[in-house]
């Protein structure tokens, strides 16, 4: 990159981001100030993100902007928090210029704009390489009403948010692991696995109804036996009625064995959550086709159990999809 | 790094450093959950750091770790915040194992003691490198009292923590560009800096007595020409009475154009204030020889100047060291 300081880069491109956060001071002093409003508490999440591990190095700018930021809008969610300011760190490599740059805040300021958040603070770095970025998220939830990955009881219902494994196969696609048909249903999986797309209107409900929550960002089947073990319960899904895209179905008729990558693979950043029996109705009263019952927790420590179509409960290799 | 999953990491070296934090969660939740004292604020800061950018990729973990948090500490101590919980993002590469995590560990663990810090929450992500690592720290501060950049008023006094320019030295050496006499001097430099030693004792006086603070990072005369920025306002230092070590003046007996960079050299991670005349004594009182007056606010817009030993104005060719 030419020689373009930290400062002008703060001040030029970065500092528009601030405008909206009292106690970020412009971005110009040492630390970002932050009070929750009386009655809640602040709930804090942190994700990073590195160039050719979590997404394209040739992605465009104002897409790793907007899912550098959703990642971590998708963790809030989960917890029935409402998303408020984040701190931005950036790991600048030589070959970035201000053209990127200015694109990528451009992506930033989108996102602040649809989901209601403000940049509180960061730092800005550099780095021989890869291009790194570090989000931290603050959202607030009334006192007492955080939803933890602990509290699912047998009995609840488990329900997940909008199709699961679009992202997975996305990535095979854009990885050419994966041809379909449809030149729709790839650019359609691609952009699933680019671009996560939290859904704001499930925060209130996860809040006010589930019993436990997560999001489901490593692996359907991983993440359920994540809130199966915190809960000290284990789970049985029907694997049909996990909620598939229709470009997920057009795979599976010809790739019917690629339906263990939609149940383990990543990205999803989806809401998976349990609710009690007597709350399903109204859960489902406001929720409607935004959430989908995929089974039902019962008691044990047991392995997770998906029972396919076939009725026969499935063998899933690797259960999660990320290790390092 | 043999396959060590993420989850073993965090259940086995990372979940005790959280033990204290009771909104940690066990580091096992999506997120973590805060709140400040009745009548406290909280205050947040974000720096990152980059093997061979800020500190050497052979330095031992346990500096490192140190360093990382020290960095972060220093900021909150110069707005008059007590430090209370942080989150850390770790960028690891493939040839890092499990003992080296296990020292780095051992350096977090040591600092949250020292400090009364403790781990709230982050995660690890893998890099091709080079190994970084982004804390986020959250202190607390009394509503109203955080102690900003831009209080300085044209009377003030000006005062520096600890001695200034021996990181920027103790870098020169590591990077054998600078010789000196005596080993010890260049251990004691070299120590400066790879670990700051930010002074708990001067968050109070900071908070109770400074009209604007930041933290020395980027070089005294640049950090200086940024609080009086943010004031309004400029200044004049005498030079004689800048903090110096041993070691440093040792220097200067040979290499007296080394002033400069004294000056103008990051890592200090001390404190810089200005304190309003009326609270001067008071402060001394306190402080003892860990504050140091180094020089006065004056009005006016004019760059701020710093007063050699021979009564004439220095030219600082850069005024600070970081670039990107």
């Amino acid at each position: 990159m030419a020689r373009f300081s930290e400062r002008s880069l703060i001040e030029t491109i970065l500092y528009p981001l601030s405008k909206d956060c009292p106690g970020a001071f412009g971005l110009s002093d040492d630390a970002a100030l932050i009070s929750p409003r009386s009655g809640f508490e602040m709930v804090v999440t942190k994700d990073a993100l590195v160039a050719g591990v979590h997404f394209f190095p040739g992605d465009a700018p104002e897409l790793i902007a907007a899912k550098a930021l959703r990642v971590n809008l998708s963790d809030l969610y989960a917890k029935g928090a409402e998303p408020a300011y984040y701190l931005l760190s950036l790991f600048l490599t030589p070959d970035m210029n201000e053209a990127w740059l200015r694109a990528f805040a451009k992506g930033l300021a989108a996102d602040q704009k649809k989901y209601a958040i403000g940049l509180l603070g960061g730092d800005t770095v550099r780095t021989p390489g890869p291009f790194s970025l570090s989000v931290t998220m603050l959202g607030e939830v009334p006192k007492g009403k955080m939803v933890h990955r602990s509290g699912a009881r047998a009995g609840d219902h488990i329900f997940v948010s909008g199709p699961i494994g679009d992202a997975a196969l996305g990535l095979e696609v854009a990885a050419k692991q994966l041809l379909t048909n449809d030149s729709n249903d790839s650019d359609y999986l691609k952009q699933q696995y680019l671009l996560p797309d939290p859904d704001q209107t499930l925060i209130l409900p996860v809040r006010d109804f589930a019993s436990a929550a997560m999001d489901v960002s490593d692996g359907l089947a991983g993440d359920l036996t994540l809130l199966c073990a915190a809960s000290g319960v284990t789970a049985q899904v029907d694997v049909a009625a996990v909620p598939l895209s229709t470009a997920a179905r057009h795979v599976l008729q010809n790739r019917p064995e690629l339906i263990s990558k939609i149940l383990t693979g990543g990205d999803d950043y989806k809401i998976l959550c349990t609710v009690p029996s007597e709350n399903v109705a109204e859960f489902n009263a406001i929720c409607g086709d935004k959430m989908h019952r995929i089974g039902e927790i019962i008691t044990g420590h047991s392995s997770v159990k998906f029972i396919g179509r076939d009725g026969q409960t499935m063998s899933l290799s690797a259960l999660s999809y990320r290790h390092f």
